[in-house]
């Protein structure tokens, strides 16, 4: 059995816990909180839950520690610093920053003999993957990446910080023509306005100016003023009732030529997900499994889902998925 | 460069030898034929032509062999005799022979210190592989693949076999309304009547009765018997306008819980190929490339899909893949 820690508890944090519950070969051994360990209650009974900052002092327990916080303050720190006691995981999706993040993870994992997996999940992650796959294949093509239909956290946090605004959901939308234009293998060449659109749920303060609500959601530098973007605004029951989920998904497609040039070739990959953490958990197990795997065969250091071969992610041998899923 | 030999030259060479010239670090060294030489005119100016059984003299001249004869007599014996000289790349696709032949390439390639990647293309190959990481990620759910819209060779034969057929053509079709019943997360099972039908194109011999050929055709066991199959007859000049491509495509879903089991993800990849020999050749070259880094690493023996870590398939240096496809 692949021991697991799971490191922050969150929407993330659960999630790995259950994936660690639908597996036959990883076992949860213990989960660290920055919280009051008393105040935090996990689904799987007999686990111990302990200070984050005890973890290492649990390094001969746990094969490989998922970390479950963020990326803007927490994985940058959290992922150097628990690479020099465990094989670590993390969905580090800071894009720009992720050069320096491999550079820290190597150093601290290499010194320590660990296998460190960074920016694991489905962006980065499976569509990276999809990415890198369909270059590959078709070096000669354009690439397309929608997200949705599903929530933004950082727009629905923004929209959180206007004036006169109690709660807000924002979901972004792939739109379709611009999909199906892709889809034609026609190669279009699409601004920020065409490929995506924003709809904005808001239950507004009291009294407050819902014009001018709308406007400053509309206007917005970055987030919302380069979209079109619809605002709607809800009660807080429908808030609770018809917007309580993180759903999510997207496409990456890569369309191409083959041969002469006479025939395209059109790669599409989608997930639609009913929760982005749950779903981002069952990856980060999967990789969880291959950072055991590589560690036992001697390997350290800092690695990306570019560098795992796929076999390693999965609990079957050789044989069984060339019979059965070659 | 990477001098890659081309060893068998009919649609799927000729899409390597178009595969190799998109290729920036690539390059085609010989084509091995078992036809006449001089009777095979090639697109690359200045790159030899031998015959096939005289490939194993130019062991030292290339660096990786890709095979593109047939699995049924063809490549079962072709790759592991090739493995003897060469790295070599094959698209063996009959999937219930797969375990024989990876030990028989196996053998060979240990053997002589080569790597050898079996069952390279779309099916097996990218359906393969998605098929792997999906299961990996989603350990509880259901996997689907269709296929189609496209031309399947073996259908279209068999149908030339019929009496009274002068030429024909066959297009599997995914059924759209089971494609949308797999999306929606509702893991159906279906039957193969449900999930394809068959549409064939025939040109009749002169004065052949074409009620028999359509019943022929219709219960033909294995081929036609178990599917709704629609039968048009069209002239050989038609035959020559609308049905010249070999395209095809295809679907891999695959449908599951995550969490407690509240929420459901749904996976889907597809292609749209105008050419299948075209695109396949594309994604052997691929994985050519990545037969030449694992053996000047040391690694010998056979392989599959599911054992090339991505980062090898592409002619990009890891800062660079982090940096822009991550």
């Amino acid at each position: 059995m692949i021991r697991i820690g799971i490191y922050g508890y969150g929407n993330l944090g659960r999630g790995v816990e259950h994936a660690v519950r639908r597996s036959q070969d990883c076992e949860l051994k213990a989960v660290f909180t920055r919280r009051d360990p008393a105040s935090v209650k996990i689904a799987t009974q007999g686990v111990p839950v302990y200070k984050a900052d005890e973890a290492a002092a649990h390094k001969d327990e746990i094969d490989v520690l998922i970390l479950c916080g963020g990326s803007a303050n927490d994985l940058p720190v959290q992922t150097p610093e628990m690479a020099k006691y465990f094989n670590v995981i993390d969905s580090f999706d800071t894009h720009a920053k992720i050069p320096e993040h491999f550079a820290n993870v190597d150093a601290a994992a290499k010194a320590a003999g660990k296998v460190g997996i960074i920016s694991v999940g489905w962006d980065p992650g499976l569509f990276s993957l999809l990415r890198l796959y369909t270059n590959a294949v078709l070096p000669d093509g354009s690439d397309y990446t929608f997200w949705g239909k599903g929530v933004s956290q950082g727009h629905s946090d923004a929209v959180r910080r206007v004036e006169g605004v109690k709660d807000a959901r924002q979901y972004t939308i792939p739109v379709e023509s611009a999909l199906e234009r892709v889809r034609s293998g026609e190669n279009p060449v699409l601004t920020t306005r065409e490929k995506h659109t924003r709809e904005v749920f808001v239950v507004a303060e009291e009294g407050a100016d819902k014009a001018v609500i709308e406007e400053k959601i509309k206007t917005m530098p970055n987030y919302f003023s380069d979209y079109d973007t619809t605002v709607h605004f809800i009660s807080e029951e429908e808030m609770k009732r018809d917007h309580a989920g993180i759903p999510h998904g997207g496409f990456v497609i890569r369309s191409g030529e083959v041969g002469d040039g006479t025939n395209k070739a059109v790669i599409e990959f989608s997930l639609k997900l009913d929760s982005n953490p749950e779903f981002t958990s069952s990856v980060l197990l999967a990789f969880a499994r291959a950072a055991y795997k590589l560690n036992a065969e001697g390997v350290t250091g800092c690695k990306t889902i570019f560098d795992i071969a796929p076999a390693y992610l999965i609990d079957r041998t050789g044989e069984d998925t060339r019979a059965h899923l070659l």
